[in-house]
């Protein structure tokens, strides 16, 4: 289904069918969708390009200024107006805290998939080009406190854990991936994932490392942005 | 079929029913296999060490040292006693050359599963950890060269290339992988690839990057290195 942008606060919904069998089908349902969502699922040739600061400055961030989807459903589920339930750990810091909750893709019924997410409190960071010295409180608490309870509720250790984020994130505001180190998740390649634990060190030994470098930035064939940087000579 | 190690020089080599059907298979024979190669084709839940530049000089390095597989397979390759007819594409520089050729999980009957391999000439690095500032020229080579020979060869654009080593690698010769993008290739994963290009930018901004820096290393549940590491409390 099709609805014009702002319509209405997007959120993947899951439905499954009812008790655990063999044979079970998991559905993803996304409603409402816009034509945003339903690109997101097709499939589409990707093209790699190298988005230095200055790409960055000049032609991602005014496009993701300009025309990011709500994230109403991240706020819905920070204020526990939505998925209260769901929530497996949070810290309540509103500087330094965050929420942690399965993933929509992870039905929680066998741990070979293991899929949660972390979503940071403050409303400020849109994404890991906006990750400097400051925010590495806030980093350290998801990479340890999400280790501990993901060990705490589903026991798994910290080792068998692939922690990190996604660059460029399919919504901006920050959050950080868990998923079993055994599963090959949509999104965890190299020129997407960014592991926390090499984003601590490399903040750690320059503040200011992610508005200074180049970064990786995967982008499907019919995505507007690729276009901007096809006409800026960068592809 | 199992051998001592050292028995002789083992190369996978790919067995292929012969004419293109729809309905083909591809099967890889390794022969002759140790116990090393077994392993590598048995699923094993894997653990994520973080290496730090102070671990892999006192366990990764002596253990690596101690038990490397024979390296003459790619000897051969570099000295076209084999696999000669399959270069793509050569550098003849004794120092920052390199040899580029398809790797045998790629049949070539089809771009989508695009996957080639480039071998370094000089045989003093083992893998990212011995890569400095010096080798900056060898792996920029790679990069424009490897890039260019593929859109001649294959046609497939810079862009469509996910270029990576791996840490650890599967053999302790330097060698680069260069992969469709839209292939998730095994090992393509954030805690196992490092892009080349992160890797010359990391470089020419400290020369030794990866002397200095922890790295991701997963390891499978039977590996003896990750016992060394469990005995070292280090997971």
């Amino acid at each position: 289904m099709l609805l014009a942008p702002g319509d209405a606060p997007a959120r993947p919904v899951t439905l499954r069918s009812a008790p655990l069998r063999s044979a079970e089908i998991k559905a993803t349902v996304v409603y409402p969708a816009t034509e945003k969502h339903l690109r997101k699922y097709l499939r589409q040739p990707v093209h790699l390009v190298r988005e230095s600061a200055d790409d960055y400055e000049r032609i991602t961030l005014p496009f993701v200024r300009a025309q990011a989807l709500s994230l109403q459903w991240v706020y819905n589920i920070l204020e526990k107006k939505a998925e209260a339930e769901r929530i497996v750990y949070e810290n309540p810091d509103p500087q330094d805290g965050f929420v942690l909750l399965p993933d929509l893709k992870w039905n929680q019924s066998q741990l070979d998939d293991l899929y949660l997410i972390a979503l940071v409190r403050r409303r400020d960071l849109m994404s890991l080009r906006d990750v400097t010295a400051e925010h590495l409180p806030l980093l350290r608490n998801i990479l340890r406190e999400g280790q501990a309870a993901i060990a705490g509720r589903f026991g798994v250790a910290a080792s068998q854990l692939r922690v990190y984020l996604h660059y460029p994130p399919s919504y901006y505001h920050l959050h950080v991936h868990f998923t079993a180190l055994g599963h090959e998740a949509p999104g965890c390649a190299v020129e997407r994932a960014h592991l926390l634990a090499d984003v601590l060190d490399n903040v750690a030994r320059d503040g200011r490392h992610y508005q200074r470098r180049a970064l990786a930035c995967a982008l499907r064939d019919d995505e507007p942005l690729l276009r901007l940087f096809r006409e800026a000579g960068r592809l």
